[in-house]
Formats: C-alpha cells, sequence, structure tokens
C-alpha cells in the first residue's frame, strides 16, 4: 500500500538548535527507497507505507545509538483506495 | 525498542461524524499487545515500537477493506534510552 | 465559537525530561475560563476559540518569560457548526 | 512575539477531496500580513504569533460560514526568544 506522509523529529535533552539531529534524520531517509520534500516543518515522505515505517524506526534507532537520549516524532500518514497517493498530487 | 504513542486516525470523504471509524481503529488497536488509553484526541498508546507500528499500518489496511476511501493518521510517537518509556510515567 | 482542542507543548534546550514547562503550561491553563483533560500525550481543552488561542499565546509568552529559549506546540483544532463542540461528546 | 508555523484545515464530512476548502484556507492566509510556503502536508507561516493565531481564527469562522460542518485544524508553532524565528532560518 502507497501511501504519502509527513515526518518531523525533534530531539529533547538536546541543544537549542537540533539541526544536527534533524539533518541525520533526512540523511537517513535519503538511503531508503522513498521520494523526499523537506520543508520548514518536516520532510514529506512519499512510498510504500512499510518502506515510511520502518523509515521512522530507522530514525529513532540509529539517533539514539548516536547518543540522543529522548526522541519525539510527528507522523502525518495519508493512505487512499480510489488512487496512489503523491506528493505531486497533494500540490494546490 | 519500547515506545509510546497517539494515534487520531481521521476519514475524508465520510460523514460529519467519524465515530464509527475511530471505534473501529480502536477495537483494531485492543486486539494488539498493546497499553491504550482512549482521550477526546486520540488514543495513547504503549509498546513495542515494532507492535505500534504495525498497528497503525492494520488501521489503515482494515479501514480501506472495509470502505474508506481516505485516511488520515496523525501519529506522536516517544522512545528514550533512558529508561522504558511508559504512559503512567508521562501523567504529570 | 466554542472549540475543543489538545495541547502539547514542548521546549527545546531543556533537560532531558521537560516536565516542570509541562506542568506549567497545565497551570496556565487551569487560571483561564477553560475545560481541561490531561492525558500522556498533551491536554484537552474545551472552551471559547478565542479564549484557547489567547492560552497558547500565554503559554508560549510565560515560558520564554521564566527561561525557555525555543518552544514548539502541536495544537489539534476542532469547530463545528451543526452542534457544541464538547470533550464529553468526542468520548467514545 | 514573532512566530513560525505549519497549519492544516481538513473538513469532516466533505467530499474525499478536500482540495477546495484547503485551497481557499490558503487564500484568506495569502490576505493576511503573513510569509507562506505551501506543500503537501500544510501550509508553513511565518509572521506575528497574533496574526498567525487569528488567521486560524478566520480560517474557521469563514470555511464555517461558506458551508463547512466540521472542521480540524492541526497547528504547529515555535517561537524562540535567541533570535527572530523565521522560515528561511529553518531550511536544512
Amino acid at each position: 500500500m502507497k501511501a504519502t506522509a509527513e515526518l518531523q523529529v525533534i530531539p529533547l535533552g538536546s541543544e537549542v538548535s537540533v539541526r544536527e539531529e534533524v539533518r541525520r534524520a533526512v540523511q537517513l531517509l535519503h538511503d531508503r527507497d522513498l521520494i523526499l520534500e523537506t520543508h520548514a516543518s518536516g520532510t514529506n515522505i512519499e512510498g510504500e507505507l512499510d518502506e515510511i515505517l520502518a523509515a521512522v524506526k530507522l530514525v529513532h534507532e540509529t539517533l539514539h545509538q548516536e547518543g540522543s537520549v529522548r526522541l519525539l516524532s510527528y507522523v502525518k500518514l495519508e493512505t487512499r483506495s480510489d488512487k496512489v497517493p503523491t506528493l505531486v498530487a497533494k500540490r494546490l
């Protein structure tokens, strides 16, 4: 099942700037079979739902391994049965 | 890896009341190995991250099979490496 | 116009535990003319939309005055024209 | 106080496509004194916090006046005391 999503990852107990962790998260997403659009409030994602969920898990696992103590993710997920959801089709 | 989460599922193109779909989603969550706290803005979840993500997928798949055309999920996910995250510990 | 909402405030650049800031935010909400239900992923709110939005602003202003450098709020807002939205009516 | 934000408005009880309401919401935002970046999961906003909150209220009021029965908004709000928050500065 294809899906579109938005992912924003927030490390707690880090610095005021969380750019380092956010950059690493986006880098991890780029290594997956996903279409990405990064913007000021997160990264929009298009791909298989399984692959999106696996990527979210990978981001948490990897950032923890690299030192993040506490991680919050805000995920918007969209699926539809009438047509294949794409980021392009969601443009106004 | 254990996690806590909040899931809110919204069907688009349904009625003004989406109670039927929300009840079904919560019922599907109850069939999984998860601790749940349902409230007015979603359902708080505690369990294995894998199990939480699998439950989100199951909710989308099942609601589509049962007629929902378009589904949005709003998911908050939290993991931490310093202790096991629980819903109880997040109470003020 | 009446509304229901969920508010979760996250301070960045604070400790791994953000309980102090979250408690203060909830305390500020309690001083307003709002119905509140605090849970593990935020605080559900019922009241006038104006009052809810003013409370969100007050939380940001006050926490900054008290030392928070960077604040993220995640707000879910709901309004409806067919009946008065309440937290009680959103229970399953 | 300046802020950055993300706003996504979802009408319930509408069609599977909610493009009409989303376009109208973005149009209402464009009439305000705000910097906007529309993307697949919402619209990023930069401006005075008061102006952002007033715009959220205006969107709900106007869409209800124009026929929407039930509206959900998902709002991410960010403020900081160390520098003026901008959308440009949040680019990776």
